[in-house]
């Protein structure tokens, strides 16, 4: 249960369109089951899962930034007629924590928190062994929650100040960097900058483990961002367990800016709970990378396939 | 269903202690069947909601602030001993909520968040029909949503600053009238604090009803503060309805505070949310009043009975 048969990647080649994708997609499905020895009727069902907005029920992508010229697609139905099975359709961060939840960070647990952490910050949420996904498809966008009311707080990629994604995004991080600089702070990254004409999340991690003074500081603080938001989440969902998913780790587990960053993000988070949550505290980085997403959707399938049958 | 046969209320008698209590509850059951001329052979199941911290799993009263002396008290056990009754337990600001979702304000949904207002602020989450209670009993503490992360921003009641109840619970309303009085703010109120001594959410939604300019702005600003914590709740658990219960309600449905509170702060949420979630906003207040927890907790003992039989 949960093992990987095989595995195919597909660019999503955007431009050619969402009819397009499922013709790759089915082709993708063949591919895998000739990989994994495996014929068509083997197989359950199909896990499905795309950037939002969307509207899960109905099987549809909405307005998915990412994807333009996709949208309003019925992606679930178009997979599930092009492949000629049933399609379990998610969002995919919510994917990702289901897959943490199944088989990775989160596994024995009942209840868990994902935070992915890139260009934007997704979320997922699980409990009581259930995925979040909410009442119109919006479930664990945990990217808007407010951690700052002022009305000059930095602005997220939709434009709404104080989110946790304006701050811990990439763009947050980088352009806490840029703002820092052009106060006239110090820092190696003036030269990446001068050099490279932008910054990244990596060169921001590679100057700290250097020991840039302004790189640290700006890690620090990102966790201390990340914190103020996974408060606000442990008090709503009380959960066994966060999880730290996505790129912008800091080099994550066994790394050690990774781990200082995630001993920070402890730190900051542990003396704002309410006592009994103190010593319950669980807050580690995922396990699954990059292949939480279609683990997850898998294990969502799986789940959809037990409850019907 | 749902129907409310015999009402019977005791004083807490905090001093007396939990054992007195305990009695006191079970009297009350004798008497409550006398008025609904039932016998205790009629009943399945004892409701028994408390102000946490608690163990729900346990049955145990953990370190609550208001009944000093009951700590660490295993109240289920007996509560069911004295009563001869099994006996679901919950946290009173939970009970609420799913007394709401049953038969109240959430009637005929399937997620629902409840907000209490009062000396602090409660929550009750539900989510597919389910309560979500938490891993550690601590579920929809909503009170400690962060919403201001600055060292100086206003302290709640357990001295975290920045939480939605430092701001929106009736010691912040309070605290940031007296606040503005201290500034030099005109107002009656000044004439208020110094008659009675000390100021209430009453005495400041009397003011504001009858046009004191700073009152308006306080009940004006409460819906801006706890629009902060909603746009968070809603982003986290996309529900179909969020629900503002409590006595700090400014009069609560058909007044014309309260209406013109209500609809400030659907004002406030609106344009911070995700588009999709725009135009499904339900904003609304409670209808249960103060019987909200006592017919959650009823509710929650018939729903845990139906699970055991």
């Amino acid at each position: 249960m949960g093992r990987t048969f095989a595995f195919h990647s597909v660019p999503t080649d955007v431009d050619r369109g969402p009819e397009h994708a499922v013709e790759r997609i089915a082709g993708g499905v063949v591919n895998l089951l000739e990989s994994a020895r495996m014929r068509i009727e083997d197989v359950a069902r199909i896990g499905l899962a795309t950037p939002g907005p969307m509207d899960i029920g109905a099987g549809l992508l909405l307005t998915p930034g990412n994807l333009p010229g996709w949208w309003d697609f019925p992606i679930r139905e178009q997979v599930a007629a092009a492949c000629g099975l049933p399609v379990r359709f998610a969002n995919d961060a919510n994917a990702a924590a289901y897959g943490e939840y199944w088989q990775g960070a989160g596994a024995r647990t009942h209840s868990m928190v994902l935070l992915t952490l890139g260009t934007g910050i997704g979320g997922g949420v699980v409990i009581q062994d259930s995925l979040v996904e909410g009442s119109h498809s919006c479930g664990a966008e945990c990217g808007f929650i407010l951690i700052d009311p002022r009305p000059d707080a930095r602005r997220d990629s939709l434009n709404n100040t104080g989110t946790l994604e304006a701050y811990c995004g990439s763009y947050g991080v980088v352009g806490r960097v840029v703002d820092a600089l052009a106060e006239g702070r110090d820092s190696n990254l003036t030269e990446v900058l001068k050099t490279a004409g932008a910054l990244t999340p990596l060169a921001i991690a590679r100057a700290a483990e250097a020991g840039d003074a302004l790189a640290i500081e700006i890690v620090l603080d990102t966790a201390k961002y990340l914190a103020l938001g996974i408060v606000t989440l442990i008090h709503i969902v009380d959960p066994e367990r966060v999880v730290l998913g996505g790129a912008m780790n800091f080099g994550g587990a066994g790394h050690p800016l990774g781990e200082r960053f995630l001993q920070q993000v402890r730190d900051e988070v542990r003396p704002r709970l309410l006592p009994p949550l103190r010593k319950v505290l669980h807050i580690e980085f995922a396990k699954l990378g990059g292949n939480a997403g279609y683990v997850g959707a898998a294990g969502l399938a799986r789940l959809e396939h037990l409850q019907t049958v």
